[in-house]
């Protein structure tokens, strides 16, 4: 047998499986990995072109125009502000910064499935708590490092903001609270980060912003907490090129906006649709549904698949008989429709 | 006094420090973090741009068109190969797959000090082993784990190919050839990729490709050793534009050799002319010279630095009386030339 060269627990572990990027060319409406279906600010383009002619130098390792450009809209000041390779390089640098081996990482459960592999990748040890009924903040959630989704992935549900400054109260240690969809909610928790020491807030601008593919993740924590972070963080972490998409699209939030009000119509507008057809979804404040199918789910799934459309299967506890559904345009929540009519009416038949 | 959230390492560890990256607008000579003076193939700025048309979208996150050239370029299958936000991620990636806490990381030293920081972040213990006086594989370098540059920072230097074999069949764990300056040397370690179980060549796009700006490192070993690391992996770990630059670049091959032949020449003229100031330099394979200055070093960088003209000083054990120089273009090594005559014309007065 193969000697192993790796520690246990990267050899006991499975890798995190990202939703299915379909090859270019492929005709496919994808409402399978949350992105935007409309495109970012026109200057991220002309931002990325000026860029790229200076490629040939290293990026700055502190994202300092970004950062600033982060500042103006969010009100912190910079050294409040970390830049990530997408908000995921924030969370993996949280766990290596925080928790060692054997040390505890809380979150509720089913929620984003990263965090389950950066705490097995780390050697830590998951505390997963299930979310009760009502999607409320579940006791118990105390550890080095405790992640809260919100709005929560997969689910969209929100947890009230008093209840996650009752979680930074009672933690035990730092709170993370990842708001990659929050720009297609209703509040957000960056007041929590002057009003507690141990708060720190991720945002990701691949959603609202439409810049999945140029990886722009911000961190929003007391200077302290990022001086920690910094240390585990890649120097040149984000290119040239993501740092000035990032700005670019910072500087537009009109674009942003009026992109987020036509995913949230839409959104509010597909969950009526799914209502009438008999598929109840919860609340949703993020660009996404999780649409309760009920025990079809995964051949509905599949249907829905050789057809063209991507929607996302989780075959995990508590997600086997639901889908979930990235708000697209209304133009393909309407194909999308149409054909869910159509699975469940041979199938019902 | 303020609570701690982080690890006790971390809390220990300072933060890797980049060479300085002047504001934009400064008019310097930027001789200090080894990028390639000449720009990268203009098939670059071709794909960077198409690709930032699609950045709504998530990357693939495997990379696969840029394997998929990097497999035309050296020959090995796809899935011999990984692609990294720069060859920086891929390091972060091993010593987080393979070292635990207490484990022990191997090196000589001085070399590229972001090994340092990486094994502190983890927890892990570096074995730094000093270079004999003729730059050869000392003994003793064992671990888990073992870093090898080739050629190294900031020596320039360059470990014969047989002493490279040995060292993988004695060192007692995986072997990483950080090959991030190979292109500037007469050869190169990718065969023992296929000779050996335990061996991984890291190669960087940064300097010989001149897309230091993009991020693009690539990792060379058998598929089952990068399974392992994949898990390790950020699942986006590449925007768009910087798997479309890298497809670009290894596409145009002659750009990048016709530019690594041009700081070839410069680099042999620049040993040349220190020479002949009394200045003595390590035989350097890379794009870079340690150029032995003597008690004055930190006095002529500084000296340097006011006539706008930066290279790199190390205040480390071993460094302190050299300065690492990067082989810019002609001219620019000619006004750092004039310029070093003059401060040591006035100091040796």
């Amino acid at each position: 047998m193969a000697r192993s060269f790796f520690r246990k627990n990267i050899d006991a572990m499975g890798p995190y499986v990202p939703g299915e990027q379909p090859a270019p060319g492929d005709r496919v409406i994808k409402l399978n990995t949350n992105e935007n279906p409309y495109p970012p600010s026109p200057r991220v383009l002309e931002a990325v072109r000026a860029a790229a002619e200076l490629v040939r130098l290293y990026p700055d390792p502190e994202s300092t125009r970004l950062r600033e450009a982060a500042s103006r809209v969010y009100g912190f000041p910079p050294d409040w502000i970390i830049a990530g390779n997408g908000s995921d390089d924030l969370l993996a640098i949280l766990v290596r910064a925080v928790a060692g081996e054997g040390e505890i990482v809380a979150y509720p459960v089913p929620t984003y499935s990263l965090y389950r592999t950066l705490v097995r990748a780390q050697g830590a040890v998951s505390r997963e708590i299930p979310w009760p009924g009502d999607y409320s903040v579940p006791p118990g959630l105390e550890g080095r490092l405790v992640f809260l989704a919100r709005p929560n992935a997969p689910t969209g549900t929100m947890v009230d903001l008093g209840q996650v400054r009752d979680l930074a109260r009672r933690c035990g240690g730092l709170l993370c609270v990842d708001e990659a969809y929050v720009d297609f909610a209703d509040d957000h928790a960056l007041p929590l980060v002057r009003e507690f020491d141990n708060v720190v807030v991720l945002r990701s601008l691949s959603k609202s912003f439409s810049l999945a593919g140029a990886r722009v993740g911000l961190g929003f924590a007391r200077p302290e907490i990022l001086q920690g972070l910094r240390k585990v963080k890649d120097s040149y972490n984000l290119s040239r090129m993501a740092q000035a998409a990032g700005e670019a699209a910072l500087a537009d939030l009109e674009t942003m906006r009026r992109n987020v009000e036509r995913v949230r119509a839409t959104r509010e507008r597909l969950a009526r649709r799914l209502r009438d057809l008999g598929i109840p979804t919860l609340p949703s404040q993020a660009n996404f549904l999780l649409a309760q199918i009920g025990p079809r789910a995964r051949f509905v799934y599949e249907s829905l698949k050789r057809r063209g459309i991507l929607v996302r299967y989780f075959d995990e506890e508590g997600l086997r008989e639901s889908l979930r559904i990235s708000v697209g345009t209304d133009e393909q929540v309407d194909v999308l429709l149409g054909a869910l009519v159509e699975i469940l009416r041979a199938e019902g038949a």
